[in-house]
């Protein structure tokens, strides 16, 4: 093949093909896809995506990014007659500016790796999700990753400053800000961010780095309905500082994680159960006056219980409940995650679980989320499950969530298993421009053809 | 003229030509241009926007999107050949949404009624400029507007949830989202923010509230360098929540304000000054930790001096001293708005201070800022003064804060006035990728020719 010989020439052995090519290039987490490649490139400079872009896009060959490999649309994975470049050996931190408050890393750098780099210099990289050890930067920017710290810090995008694009043509876009204002025409970072690499490659980014908090205080709270989950919310973001995670939990996924983790929080579990979090500053008093917030919301009947960890430890066993491992165990298990304005979740899930209980053979169906961010997932058992009863499934969940102008993907992306759907969430009109976009930015639409935009 | 009259055959006694324009529609606060414009349409509702631009488009008849007219780089100022749209009767709050935490409004609100409709309804909107009495949320958001809070909580993007803008051809593409999460497809709203309204207009919004804090704590520190100024502000948003304004001034900007407004903060003038202000939540002991905090600082020699304000009045004194508008009396004052790494901003004052000394008459140059947001202005009289000298002032810096890897805008855009000096801050292919995104937005290149772009 043409394409593939003049990429050897230029690259060399960072061009894979046949049975050299590793079987993790085949499928992102969504385990949707598993086709061979026609090849693999795996860059070790920016200089070297340039060229394998440039001569794909000579070639109009498509070309699917990849990072990590821990989306869950199916964004990353390749037909056989893609080139998949990989990110994965554009790894490293460039620097830290402490002054600035800044981290530059290249694009495959693992999410962790950077957060403990920025530890190491005393700062916070607020950006954070369960994949930390296997997703990469850019792959976290490429789908503006959100995650379990979004409240207080926001977005993937909200953390970034700087960005390094390679695109369709070769063409190296470097817009290696450290400012926070930066007013000089359109602001080209943010079109890439959320893209899922169908507008270019991202290879470096600048980051913005936050104190890191002296500590971190966390409650489990129990709550009789959801409207009492908003009311919580609210009250705890005007009268705590640096509020970093409100999780709820409807009762029966929070009743079948604390059995599966052998736990016993409260003598009957409640209707919703809620993780709050602070960051704290390590001054005297934080504890006692988290404390008396809690105090007084249950005085006021705001909550039904609460409880407050005393250790790391007992922090931690209300994270593995909210996590809910137990339920990966479980056959066939689908995982929605959608959006909605927050005070219309609670409504929403009532609306949903009956609609999907009519329609569909389903077990455990259960509801949780950062609501906080206004972020639900939805998570249940589809045992025989086939593609035309998940089609089924997305189409009932999907125009809901239209119905309630919702959205079909909070922080998971389209990729290739929400785009048949993205309209629920986006108009004629905006598609159109999404599609103008695209063309102005690849052409000849090399670019990880098929992914969210049909 | 055909487009007059199609216009006006559409939209009645929105079209005004001739002596009934008034004359706010010549010019922005620059005070450049002062062109009468061919008409002046005044919309009353979205579809006379969208009308206006359809018939406008058809007639490849330029365009120019008015909105509170405060705007310091000429972005708004018609020419004899446009027609102007102003936004100003679209205005009004829609809606304020408490459990989501949003307000709705159209695009030709002032921002001061968009700010108290939120403190009537328990909220913060944290969009915060001088110019707020006559500033309009739409043009905050064309421009994307920093101002005085952008270290608490961001720039307008960064308070942005959802968007309505009309495109070019009359295309009403609304994304009025109320959630923090929503990742489907390209967030089209970003396109549109501090794109100064040559790709769209924008006619509603959805912003972002946060909790209204209980109280604000206010100093002003007195230090005897700029990597101590540095030091200042990574060790306060450290050790205090809610840090909401780092504000400095150097001597000779300092030294000036005060003796117009006849204050003695301090026995000497100090190199540098800073405001620094707290938002409280209202807890026992804040305010013994804030005081706690500059004496640690004083303390370690970090500050040389620190005024605590004790009241509203006290504070009010501090900032009139920031806001420098004494200064506005100086002959042909000129007041350029640029951003820096943190870290080079000391640097960078004194290698421009030099620059500028050597090579123009200039009196009176004085640096201050938003450096918490790596925010610097630089204010000075120019006596007899005129475009060629303003030129070569404008070259000199802006080529300096190109060196430094600066933006030749911090927060007041590119409009007419920073267009020739684009090339300082981005790059030929940055550049080349905004005339793309032009040209897929807008065709026929009706909207706002001739500003941002050349």
């Amino acid at each position: 093949m043409p394409v593939i010989d003049e990429l050897t020439r230029s690259l060399g052995d960072a061009v894979l093909t046949g049975s050299r090519i590793a079987e993790r290039h085949r499928s992102d987490a969504s385990l949707t896809g598993r086709h061979l490649p026609k090849a693999v490139i795996r860059p070790r400079d920016v200089a070297e995506v340039a060229a394998a872009l440039k001569i794909c896009n000579d070639h109009r060959q498509s070309v699917v990014p990849q990072g990590g490999m821990t989306g869950l649309a199916g964004g990353a994975n390749p037909g056989v007659r893609d080139i998949v470049i990989s990110l994965e050996r554009l790894s490293g931190i460039e620097e830290i500016d402490a002054a600035a408050g800044t981290i530059t890393v290249l694009a495959g750098t693992p999410l962790e790796v950077a957060q403990r780099a920025a530890e190491d210099a005393g700062y916070l990289l607020p950006i954070d999700l369960g994949a930390r050890g296997s997703c990469q930067v850019g792959g976290n920017l490429a789908t503006n990753a959100g995650g379990i710290r979004v409240i207080g810090h926001g977005v993937a995008r909200d953390n970034l400053l700087g960005l390094e694009v390679v695109l369709a043509d070769g063409t190296v876009l470097s817009s290696l800000n450290k400012m926070v204002k930066n007013n000089t025409g359109y602001d080209l970072r943010q079109f890439f961010i959320g893209s899922e690499g169908t507008l270019g490659i991202i290879t470096r980014a600048v980051l913005r780095l936050r104190p890191l908090p002296a500590g971190r205080l966390t409650a489990l709270c129990a709550l009789d309905a959801y409207p009492g989950v908003v009311d919580l919310l609210k009250r705890a973001q005007k009268a705590l500082s640096g509020v970093s995670a409100f999780e709820a939990m409807w009762e029966s996924y929070f009743r079948f994680n604390c059995e599966a983790e052998g736990q016993h929080f409260f003598e009957t579990p409640p209707a919703f159960a809620v993780i709050l979090e602070q960051d704290i500053r390590g001054h005297d008093g934080e504890g006692e006056e988290f404390e008396a917030f809690l105090g007084q919301a249950l005085q006021d009947g705001l909550i039904a219980d609460a409880l407050i960890a005393q250790s790391e430890k007992e922090s931690r066993a209300f994270w593995r409940v909210r996590e809910g491992h137990a339920m990966d165990r479980l056959p066939s298990l689908v995982n929605l995650d959608i959006s909605l304005p927050i005070g219309e979740i609670g409504r929403f899930a009532d609306e949903c679980g009956e609609a999907l209980s009519a329609r569909v053979p389903i077990a455990h169906v259960s509801f949780f989320g950062h609501v906080g961010d206004s972020n639900l997932h939805i998570a249940f058992s589809l045992p025989g499950t086939n593609d035309e009863t998940l089609h089924e499934v997305d189409a009932i969940v999907y125009t809901l969530v239209g119905r309630y102008r919702g959205s079909i993907s909070a922080e998971h992306g389209i990729g290739v298993l929400k785009r048949d759907f993205l309209d629920r969430s986006r108009s004629p009109a905006e598609l159109e421009v999404m599609r103008r976009i695209k063309k102005a930015l690849d052409p000849n639409g090399i670019l990880n053809p098929g992914k969210v935009l049909g």
